[in-house]
């Protein structure tokens, strides 16, 4: 049986995939795919999504430089998200932190707090716009 | 500003939540959680979710024992995924796997492989059905 026979993509087609760095163990983000941005991935060893805002296939990094290679993809017991262990070159996040998970609950969810250093600002990344 | 002032529910009030332990970094597994499920996880200091096939409000552990503590509750730039550090009790997983992740691909996907030891059997967890 064919790994992609476990998958379950929801109603739109997709399935969540969580983006691990394979050497630290951080979260990077959590991320759609559709059946060919997977493929994409397992084929080309980049991290491939769909975006549902612009309805859009993208490469991670495309824009930004900032691609992830991919070193393994598990998959959970009911087949409905993806967990992947990737070698992050530079910020995964668009606002230019190494992690999209860069705010934490404090005071019982009473405050935000920034918990990691910006590495560069979107302008850095993207240029002006 | 309220760190719940940064959160997007989908159209149906969900959020999805990664769950990571807190001393491996392994990733656990990934689960919906409502307001009130985030809200009760916060003030109990438990994981509660949300389950959309059975559409019931649940505690992580409620039936196996198999509870996790919580440490810390992080959330991503777009506001619309949790990432919860926690203190697992036994395994994440119903099927007996310390993680749900417990499958990868193998060749390219044309196979799959379990990559963990089975820590239960499910009837061990819950009992015989």
């Amino acid at each position: 049986m064919s790994a992609y026979d476990n998958l379950k993509f929801n109603s739109e087609g997709l399935i969540p995939a969580i983006v691990q760095d394979a050497a630290s163990g951080r979260v990077l983000m959590m991320a759609w795919m559709n059946r060919a941005s997977l493929e994409a991935t397992v084929s080309t060893g980049k991290t491939h999504f769909w975006s549902r805002s612009r309805k859009k296939f993208w490469m991670k990094g495309e824009s930004s430089g900032h691609v992830q290679i991919v070193k393994y993809i598990a998959f959970d017991c009911d087949g409905d998200t993806l967990l992947i262990q990737a070698e992050q070159t530079g910020a995964a996040c668009h606002e230019g932190y190494r992690s999209c998970f860069f705010r934490s609950f404090e005071d019982g969810g009473a405050k935000a707090r920034v918990t990691e250093k910006q590495l560069q600002t979107p302008e850095e990344i993207y240029g002006k716009k």
